[in-house]
């Protein structure tokens, strides 16, 4: 997310914890490489986190092994971050449910993050991210640590499942646009600052052919993207990220919301042509693709 | 074929001939990582059997140059095989058609087997891939040896071209399963062990676009999947030996037959997904592919 | 498309300059590997001329970055060829719109080659390659010089913007085959050694999912082929070389005109599965593609 | 070292927890392709133990950075381990100083194997393996459980160090043969069980050009080989195991304790050459080593 | 230069011209890893420089082909670069004899920067790196152009050959030290603000056994390491630099002389480890390395 | 042989035999890639011979296992070789003791060769190549074989072991030249066309350390050159013929014999820089390294 929204021209700061050893700066200069801030990252005890792919191919998923268990960002403890000195000239704070997810140190930081954050004045957007597996025997805390990020968030990537849990509702029936926007009424009756949430949707035939689509709701209303067939694809991991900072460039930008929304659903897309979970693509691509300007090799 | 069995948690033996020296022994170490017994093996005199595969793409056919003259399996003398204790407490004895291809020595070492594992109530199953390349001058005996080696075998998997050229007949009209019927119904009155008579069956555009389904005939009728559109294969050398294995699990899992044949013909579809001539996927990944539990990331 | 006819089975030789160090040795190296005479090729000052390739995805378009500008090819000067000599028992010269588009120099030497093969009775072959991004500021000068060669040429490989681009004309309306009918009139019309315009079709649905055919027009008429469509492309970088090369030898073989269109159509789709930027398939490949003989194995 | 000794011809098993994903999975693999028995591996919580290396160069040190916190092995409670099953019909049992330091369940888990290994009269191998990292806030306690694992011990890897620090004694002075003795002495005098104390030495110059011998004391004197001389090392990691492996293996063998240590010593120099953790070469390479047969290319 | 400054802790900002496409942007991402401020590159027109490299091996030694002409760093003008604005808050300003080698507007620019650095009391550092192919036809200029950077440097990296060359003199006569030793005097007293010269010295018996040691002359005196013998070299492409960086780092940390002229030959040995053209070893690898303590694997 | 000596600048055609398949033509291409002429090799039944490399390292030799049974070269009859016409043209036509071992239809051919180069005026050069793996079971053939080849041939490559196998004498004793001499003596005796008998000395302390001479004795007398000292040896394969071809270089150059022989040791020692089994270095690359003009980068 911080990658993409750094190539996509904005100034983009990581928060975290990494082991103070080879790998871990590794992966501070990994991001530097993508144009990330990586002055507000720590050095500190803990191992890095790992998660091992095997990438899917036709009608076979991809199987992530996450290996997070003691990594210096999970086992650092949340009053080792000083948010206000950390937030100083920040308009944004991006977070996700794996730190909520990853266990009562990251969670504890992430609410400490989002209250520093409302009283800063920084806007809040948060990515549910539902990782059963990373939640484990914490699963009975999750509905009340989403509600309160929740509730202090301007803009929230989930779809109704995601609300459903967060508020401890049934998931409305109805097709996918139907069961988002019953999700999103009760969002809006229920989170004050909220102002977007959006999703992708995906209908999927096989792990390599599959369709994807933007929803995006407002208190004004609901927008939708039209589906794109995704065929061949090369890497999915990261089209959430994506998606995500498609969405927020585009809000920076001030474009009005259907922009906004076929914008990152076209860096959704183009993502998972991209090997790597990063987004490598920058504006123009997104545009490009999004006026159909043809496949030919240009040159 | 050992190695998918293996995998799927079966005692799996392979019974062959390895040229003593360090690419043989590193061929043996490959089928012990698998999982495969390796004990049976012998060290012998002669070349390690290769094959040079061009891979296949779009509508380009994949090619196999065959390298196997002179290796130590084909010149071994069948009189160095010692059956009555190699077949020692085993359940089955499967064989295949290269088996009778390759040369003299191998096709007498595979009827010397079959006799044995008939003597000592071994059951017997055989894969009739026909490779006409590998039969060169010897061609003229396959009807033969096919045929003795069919009238000994519980299982066979061969579609109504290996039944017509192993009887002497002439090939059925009509549609695949058509054709298939008819050959079962020949198959089931000339061969007096034969229980169950397999096959894929393939409708191809393109090399990379086909459609595949199973085919199981018994004494009671006959059995079919529905077709799976495979996109986007990856590698689909060893789908063949993948569906073999798949069966032969069901059947010593004592699943119903159609049970066998799904869960065989989504090992072969999804064994096209593996690069390699292994199925490296285990009983979990075949039955979540078929019921469709979804093509996502799993994490 | 010296390679390629090379496979196919003719004397090919290439007349170029490559710069006098390792890499230029390297790349003449290759050009014999694929059989092409590099008898002809010289060593002189400037660089190797290079292009950088994002390959594309999905519906993410493949991206050349060309690396020319300074070349030993774009700045030896025309007199450096000795086009009487060079031309010594050659039956074809075959050109292309990059010779015309990377410099004076080169367009020079491009003239001077064609009105040597007039005069010594040599048959030319062009291939319009329109590319934008090398002919840069001198962008003014490519009617003038198109058309030059276009009044030398026997065989041209150019659509019906290449032709109104040459002749100054507006791009007829209506669908492939009708605009490329009207440039083939107005073509025969004024190129007085013309007697085949020739090239592929192409429609698009996504970098990765393609329908390619075939045309030709002669004084007596247009063919065409039927639309292939191409699905998991590899590589489509030297498809439109394969299409001129797989013409050439269907004409050098003097096959029908539809045969050796079929054919040359085959050669650009087949390309499209091999990676590099040569078709390294042989006839029997092409001609094996054309009868649908399938697309299993071949072993 | 498990798989070295089974490629030196000996059946060898691996006891300890790999976690049950498909990294531990392939660990079991990688093990069984060596020859390794892994029948007595279990499949537990946790996450695989990782080492990251940095190779060596010139006079750079390699570096490992160390990954094993809250792996499988290190997590499962002692009582997991059934010892007198899984010593059933063994004739050694081999521990290293990683099971006492990596932490108080691995440690519990060596003890408890040792008590039962004496109590069944299996023999005992112990390599002291001193990592200070691993021990970490542990340290204080390494001497007491050394000392219970030495008591029991017949075979012990390990220096004058090693000793100093299980027996609490200071580090004897003089030379590398002198300093040895001196710890010789005292460890037969301490150790009811010992036989043989055995350790290699090392002098180095830079990280790519070492001098390697071993030493052998036994309650009748102590051996030694000559200096070894090793030049353009390839991997130096599990050049320990390719010695203790080596030296049982001489042991086993019953050869004489010169022949036994030279031979443990030339496993040692040789591991150098040999990219990966692993020695794999056999027992005649060993050997035509010694034996200095040349060194020109085999053919 | 600047990865390695970077890499030792201080803040490095690079400027230069990078081409405005993807591998451009690459190569400033690749800075930006290292931890170098990129914000002072422009992308302009021009390629990317390149150079090919043939590793050298045992006594063949290793061959570079450049392919600069025409880069973007290469054609822009020196009127491009604002140098007060780009040298604010800079206490030092590096170049190389690259810069004046390559071509008029690189040398234009450098002598601007030289003279803007002394205007704004910004200490100067010049690295000879005389590379008589890119002076090509514009050699004659060398020593005008040389001598106006030397006059105004403070620190400079060269031996009694570039000395030679910028003062018109004929290279002193003697062994290593002593030749140098004459060049710094004539350098001290032509050259009004030198304070440091220093180079490294090499004796090279082959390409893979070398000995390097540093000498550094001051007004007060000559300083000189020991020798360090190389073997096993992996590449000493960047050697230069890293005693560069490693002397400015001594300078800047304000240590003695010895100490930092010890540190970079340091720093310049170690970097013969490391594969590519950054010496990626931080303070402490090169303090270890000076304190000997050991070749053995740190873990 | 045929490779090293095209890119000394020589017309070098290489005649065998290659199987007509993918792998046989990529190998064509590979030799033309090199700048051997083809046009005499032809494709023939069989399979494609094959070796496979163990890589030696430090004090582990190199390791090779022949795979040549029934490769297309060894089973083509004699008869094939039409050999007054494949020698149209040539002047030196050489062989290798590998013709001679690998079985009857190559020793034939070899032996028609040779007759029909005597006949043709074509000088013949023979390198000994003793492989007693090769020889087999025809080992008591040797002796007469080569006597065959010796007496027709112009220049030898082989030590004292080749000439006494050959002679079927004793290997006189002494130090390498003497040895040498003592062989050379005999060889001319008894040998009518003999001018140059010339080897290469190794002496070995490991794998990665060896030094490496030159002898070459005529009527007149025996030369030397110094012996060189070979550390970090990255390829030994193909020393023999990088040798063989230097000195048929130095010949054909009409150099004198200290000088020949001088460039030939060159090219031997070179070729153990260079990975694969082709010495890729021309003319100046070993004259360089004869005049020892330094072993820095070249840029």
């Amino acid at each position: 997310m911080a990658a993409s929204l750094a190539i996509l021209g904005h100034r983009a700061s990581m928060i975290s914890a990494l082991p103070a050893n080879a790998p871990g700066r590794a992966c501070a200069g990994e991001l530097r490489r993508h144009g990330v801030d990586t002055s507000s990252l720590s050095f500190a005890d803990g191992r890095l986190g790992l998660y091992y792919l095997t990438p899917g191919a036709m009608q076979r998923a991809a199987e992530v092994v996450y290996d997070r268990a003691g990594s210096a960002f999970a086992i650092t403890p949340p009053g080792h971050y000083d948010w206000p000195r950390l937030l100083q000239g920040a308009r944004w704070l991006h977070l996700s449910g794996i730190n909520l997810a990853l266990g009562e140190p990251t969670a504890r930081a992430a609410l400490d993050a989002v209250h520093a954050a409302r009283a800063a004045g920084v806007r809040i957007s948060f990515d549910c991210n539902h990782r059963a597996t990373l939640w484990g025997v914490r699963a009975a805390q999750a509905p009340r640590l989403l509600r309160e990020v929740l509730a202090a968030a301007d803009l929230v990537f989930g779809n109704e499942r995601d609300i459903a849990l967060a508020l401890g509702l049934e998931v409305a029936t109805g097709d996918a646009q139907a069961r988002f926007a019953a999700a999103a009424g009760l969002a809006f009756a229920t989170l004050p600052h909220l102002n977007w949430l959006a999703t992708t949707t995906r209908q999927t035939t096989d792990a390599d052919d599959q369709q994807l689509g933007g929803l995006l709701a407002t208190r004004e209303g609901q927008r939708a993207t039209r589906l794109h067939r995704l065929t061949g694809i090369v890497d999915r991991i990261g089209s959430g990220d994506a998606f995500a900072a498609g969405l927020l460039h585009g809000l920076l930008r001030e474009w009005d919301e259907q922009r906004a929304l076929d914008f990152a659903t076209a860096a959704a897309c183009l993502k998972h042509s991209v090997p790597g979970d990063v987004n490598m693509l920058g504006e123009a691509d997104m545009l490009a693709w999004l006026s159909q300007d043809g496949f030919d090799v240009r040159r």
